[in-house]
């Protein structure tokens, strides 16, 4: 028997957010110690995972470890009936192939109950090793998005150099060639500052698709972690409140 | 001669938004008793019945009665050129073949009037028994729009189920099937309580297509009644102001 | 070497708007005096004229003219990267092949440059002269852009019709026929007054497709006056702050 409630509906739905356009289905690996996933996009360009620890939750009972194969395209439909300010709570059996998503208003003067067929699916694990970085930039996530929205309308690819002096977002089309750089800010609220930690300048491009993509996580968190790494996939790092995080992992382009 | 006048033509604009989809022309019946409207969508699965008594009119002059048969095409056009706080005067001479809507701004520093021909259309007249009713469920009509609108994602059909614990809508589709059941609510406030009559359980399917059509009324009124009985169609009313009333009858469907 | 500073990179936006669906490409006059176009829509059926007289600039370097020939569907696409509040710096150097556009956000911690090529374009001159008006209007642009809005959902052509009394727009169309009446107010706040300034009446006709096209300019300006004359195109002027103005000038429809 499984049983997870969250207070807020909405959590699940921001998460699902930028999963759902990337991978059409993912197992939802369900243990005493919290829910995990890892999924690879179709095109085995990105790998997503998420971690949300049971501790997070408002009540959490899980006995064994099940895995819960979820087609996330049904999966979004259920929680497009769910406000954002409904409890949530998921069920599920154990051998059972259904799982239960039931939403409660705040005033419980409307409760709803949604089961959806469990699919099996196969459980890659992919071994993510912690990379040496070049360069850890934290900043706002919406001024992230930002970037990644205007740059997306003047060409595919973005080239992002960091350095201690700032970060710089290039991109060059037909219309023109541009750059967006972001300077560390150390005196504003510390919450939203830039902050760049880097041990050597780094030069790597992206294809902007995705990482457009990645931004629609920003509802999730107020701040958002690049990890980067001449040797490694980039790594974009959205924390979930207390309960978890968000990680998107990004192979670079090759020249 | 015939000369209505509404302090707002915005009424107007509400009641068409849910009409025009389901029915390209209709027989505006102008009385001294006030105007009325009965109507069936093109597949002759819902009619709709308007009344908008005299005497909630700002003004209103009908020697004598007359059916002024309108494009609602023509007629939503017309109305999308009027302010939302315009004054509405409508205007038609006996024996004319056009009407004419007069929209003046309340600081009258604009004012706008539109000509449309009238069209010979057949006036069938539905006859409307007093249903015996199983269940009469009166709730709040954003809730009704809400729920309509999240089990359309879903599946093609709703079933209702109505007795004295609460009323449930089921759906169920590809996705997987999911219940969204509303509870009666006697201590909010009285406008927007939940209240359900029930004379005995029943249970019946209607088209969500034809459902949440209807709910484009809500903005004519906080709440809604839906009057379900097992042997007549389901009735959804949308009280107008102290004007009348806006009516939609849909049959269920059968297994 | 030009080089000129707006603290308000938005300007620059809301003057592209109702040009960029006009006019593919056009030369930026750069003088001593300020940044001066001229461009005809493709049709030839409208012109277009924008003054930025210099001294309405934050800063303004120009030692010689120039004339910088751009893709405004490029600068279109280079503006939406720029923030509503961010300074705008625009760059060229002497013989140069392109033009740079620097936005730099108000808190500093975000700079981009964009860099566009130069089109060689030719440089046409349009000798406009100041026309013998029948009939200057004053009114607010919003007002105007209403008008158009709600009247091209009608038909797609308008004739105005002005006097002392007022300035009438009528269209007429498959759906009916309608007039709005806009008429001189002298009570209300000054700015927002509806002035007529009339030496004799007139009655003319105009598409409204360009006229609609013009209002995308009412961001730019609280007011928009028109120049109406019998024998000369109509003048839809929008006034840009303290630094110039937005003119376009539309021939009437022959009967």
């Amino acid at each position: 028997m499984f049983e997870a409630r969250l207070l807020k509906a909405s959590l699940l739905k921001k998460i699902l957010e930028p999963i759902k356009d990337l991978v059409d289905s993912a197992n939802f690996d369900c243990s005493p110690v919290g829910i995990s996933l890892q999924a690879m996009d179709s095109t085995h360009v990105t790998l997503i995972t998420l971690l949300l620890r049971s501790d997070g939750f408002d009540s959490y009972n899980c006995d064994r470890s099940l895995s819960l194969g979820l087609s996330l395209v049904s999966l979004n439909k259920i929680l497009k009936c769910a406000g954002n300010d409904d409890f949530l709570t998921i069920k599920a059996r154990d051998e059972a192939d259904t799982v239960t998503f039931v939403f409660e208003s705040p005033k419980s003067d409307r409760i709803s109950d949604f089961e959806v067929k469990l699919l099996e699916l196969k459980n890659d694990q992919y071994n993510i090793r912690d990379s040496d970085y070049s360069a850890v930039v934290k900043m706002p996530s919406a001024e992230l998005q930002r970037i990644c929205r205007d740059l997306s309308i003047m060409g595919e690819n973005v080239t992002i150099t960091a350095n201690k002096e700032g970060v710089k977002f290039s991109v060059s089309g037909d219309s023109g060639s541009g750059n967006i750089t972001v300077r560390p800010t150390t005196d504003t609220e510390a919450d939203l500052a830039t902050t760049i930690e880097s041990k050597e300048p780094v030069v790597l491009s992206f294809a902007l698709k995705f990482l457009s993509n990645f931004t629609k996580a920003t509802p999730l968190s107020p701040t958002v972690k690049l990890t980067i790494s001449e040797t490694d996939p980039i790594v974009i790092e959205y924390k979930i409140d207390d309960i978890g995080y968000l990680r998107f992992f990004l192979a670079p382009k090759m020249d």
